[in-house]
This record gives C-alpha cells, structure tokens and sequence, in this order.
C-alpha cells in the first residue's frame, strides 16, 4: 500500500457487506456514499463530540460527489481516509480517499458539503467550539 | 394473478431498486423484510393514524421471519398484502404476502411481531382508540 | 407541481421505504443515488434495451454528484425526471431531478456519468445501435 | 462480555452505519439479516471455499428469522457468532448470536436456512468434499 497517511488526518476501515455488491459482481457505486458518510458521521461523533440524538446542530449536506477508479467486491474491506478540505462560518467540505483494503489500490475519492444549522429552526449557525476545534485538525493545507 | 384479494385486507405494489439485486441476480432476501417493513409503516401512517416524529408510542419489533417461494429481479415490482394475525393487548402480529407484480406468483410469506412502548420509558402500553379500532379491521379470522 | 415536462423526457415515480429515513427523519442523502440509479437503470432495461443478466456491454459508473434543495421522507414518494446532457462515443452522462410527489418541491438534481465497456475485457465500447437510439431521444438541448 | 464462545465456533466483528439507524435512533430491524448474510457469506467464502462468482453451486436462502432482546445504534459494532444449528443432505441452517460490542450484551438470535442448488438448473445438489467439511466443523451438538 503506497504511503498516503499523510494526505489524510483520520483513517477508518470499513468492511463491506453481501449486499453491497450489484447484479455484475462489484460493491454498487452507492455504497460509496454510505462508507463515506459513516466515517465523517463517526469521525463527528467520537471526535469531535457532535450528538446526534439530542444535540441542538446538525450537519445538512447540500453537495456530495464522487469519482470512481477501481472496483472492490465483497468480502473486501475498505481504507477510508478523511481531511477536511474547507472550513467556512457554517459549512465544511469532507474530503475522502477510498482504498482497497487488500492491495491499498485507490478506489474512489469523493466530498461531501455539510452546512450546520440548528436542529429546530434549520437555519445556519457557526461552527464553533469543541466542534470547530475538532474540525482543524483535519484541515487539508 | 390468483385471486388472493380475500386473503389479506390491505395491498401495496412496491416497486425494486437496482441495488436490490445482489450478486446473483436477484433480489437479496434481507431485501423482502425492507419491503414488509415499509408496507407495515406506511399503513400505520396512513391509514392508523401513527406519528413516527412525535407520537408517545412506538412499535418495536421483537421478532421477524420470513418464507422465500420464488425470486424476483429488478425492475420487478411487488405486489404486498398486508393482515393482522394476531392482536394482543400491546402487542400485533403482521402477516404479509408478496407476490411478483408481473405474474401474480407468491414469492413470499412473511410476518413481524411489534410490541407497543412508551417512546421515553419504553414499557409496553395499551394498543387502544384508533390505532386499536384500524388494526381491527385488518384481523384475520 | 411546476411544469418541468420539458426539462427532463422521462419520468418516474419511485416511492420512499421505511429504511430510507435516518435518525433525523429524513431521507438519507445516500438514498438519493438509488433512487437515480434506479430510474437510470429501469429506463435502460425497458427503454434501451439492455440485458443486465447476459448483455456483452454494461455501464460502468465514473463519477457521480448531488446537490440537494429540501428534504423528503417517508412515506413521500419522489418524481424523478431523467434526460441525457452528453453522449460521447463511449460515455454519457445521465442528469436527474427530483421532485417532492406530494407537492411538486424539487429536492435534487444529480448526475451519474457512465462509460460504457466489454462485460469480458472492460474496455470501453461504443454506444451504437438501439442503445443510442434510445438515448438521443432523451438528449437535452 | 460475557463467555459466549462456546455458542458459536466463529466469530465476526461488524461496525455499523450511519444509514443503518432508523427515525427512532436504532439500528433498524431489517439491518440484523444484513449482518447475519454479510458474515454466512464470508465464512462461505473464506472458510468453505464458496466461489460467487464463478461456481457451480449457490445457496438459496429458503427460511429466515430474527429474535430482537436489545437495541443497538450506529456507531455500535456487533460481534456475530456463527454456528451450524442443522445439516442436511442439501440444506444448512445457519445460527447466529449478535452481540453489542461495547458492552456485550446479547441483541438479538436469528437463523437462515440455505438450499444448494446448481447454478444452471437450481435443482438441489448434495453438500460435500471442502463445503461439507468446513461445515461440520462450525456444527453445534
């Protein structure tokens, strides 16, 4: 596996599952979204302390992407890395690299945009605090 | 398509996704309890009157199982029938059938048990008024 | 609901499940690729011809985007509108917008790229005959 | 946690995700098949030899069901014990213990029973030589 911890603060590996593969035998290229969306939702949680069942923010994504390289097929495991690629008032870009876990081939990078709002009246609020602290230590120069 | 009318009180025609398809080709058997589930929750919202945001009570599942007959495959759509087998003081039985959409075969038999709890203590409550008053008139005899 | 016919020259109507809703009561953004993926893949079958079981070429997905408007949940069922704004040699780029059932309400608009290969060698094939065909009747102006 | 490694002669850990939540904050119902397939399956691969792609033989999944104790939610892992409760002359039934990672406490039990059929014709097939032997091996008295 090419040396690539240092494009990426947090790495998370996330195996796939039976159903993750499609009708032509490699895992759906929806699936990506959803490795993609547990590492950012696990980072958010365990580091960066967000509480997703009684906190007053949440993070609405407004923008997601992805571009495919290789394919991967259940029972692989997936290497995720996350940075993020911009930090602004009340939006940041998650980036992330998708690597094979067996052979480190990069599979697919892709981005998702959350803007934070709060939880009742869904307009935007600051990302500030612990959460915003959190935040910078991924940032990607 | 049988006449099967008599034998369940509410249908839905379900249409399957793409990524209901797993590997070989057809629709993955985790896939038919999604489909029930659905089918169980929109009558409950719809027809019972359930507030899945705000309501005091919820339907756990304390037990689901399931019978496969025959496959489907994308763009397959499914026709469900749903009926009450059994209606306890807190709990319900859901009985479904699924038929292929095209033909009318049974590819499935299945049922999910729900207890009814508080949605802050979760102790079992009463299944009364209208809630009680629909899921009667889906009894099976 | 707005008169978006001459925007997009194929529509669907795909219903939301149960499962598509995450823990903040809405549709997942996830959910929103399977839904064009779908719809993509339905109008290929039906509409294009193509045999997802034994066809020699299939489209594998490159890239993939989403930028979202307003929420949806279940049991709301989406709209979704499909058209083809590039077709390449080997590659087109279908574009989706989806809209609220309910009320009209675009939600989304997203797009998947494929690139069309050999099932055997994935070399990339030329898009011809039928398939073609078909897709310049959806070409977007 | 408790000793429980005598129930079951293999053992897999699996994370959740985010989607696997459902509105009311738990891992959803349908998910528990989801986990019990993902680790059937990659025992069947790893462990049996079982090729997807490309082999004579598949299991059909004709019977499964689910017992829920406790609820369970993202980013939880599950550990999965796998144990052959049945083996037939064609037909498996595979039993599964889902227990919550962080604490161990038993979530839910379920089964799947499997017919192997042929490929082509999906007539049954005997289970032997590499498949039958693993199998008896993960055989509980």
């Amino acid at each position: 596996m090419p040396d690539v911890t240092d494009d990426y603060g947090y790495w998370q590996t996330v195996p796939t599952r039976w159903k993750d593969n499609d009708v032509y035998g490699h895992v759906n290229t929806v699936v990506h979204y959803s490795l993609m969306d547990t590492v950012i939702n696990e980072w958010l949680i365990r580091a960066a302390g967000l509480d997703i069942h009684d906190g007053d923010r949440i993070g609405l994504c407004v923008q997601s992407h992805c571009e495919y390289k290789e394919s991967a097929s259940f029972p692989d495991t997936i290497r995720v890395g996350l940075r993020i690629g911009h930090l602004g008032t009340s939006s940041v870009r998650y980036e992330c690299g998708l690597y094979r876990g067996s052979d480190g081939v990069l599979i697919a990078e892709g981005h998702f945009t959350h803007v934070f709002v709060d939880n009742a009246t869904r307009r935007p609020v600051p990302i500030d605090g612990k959460l915003r602290a959190a935040m910078e230590t991924l940032a990607h120069p």
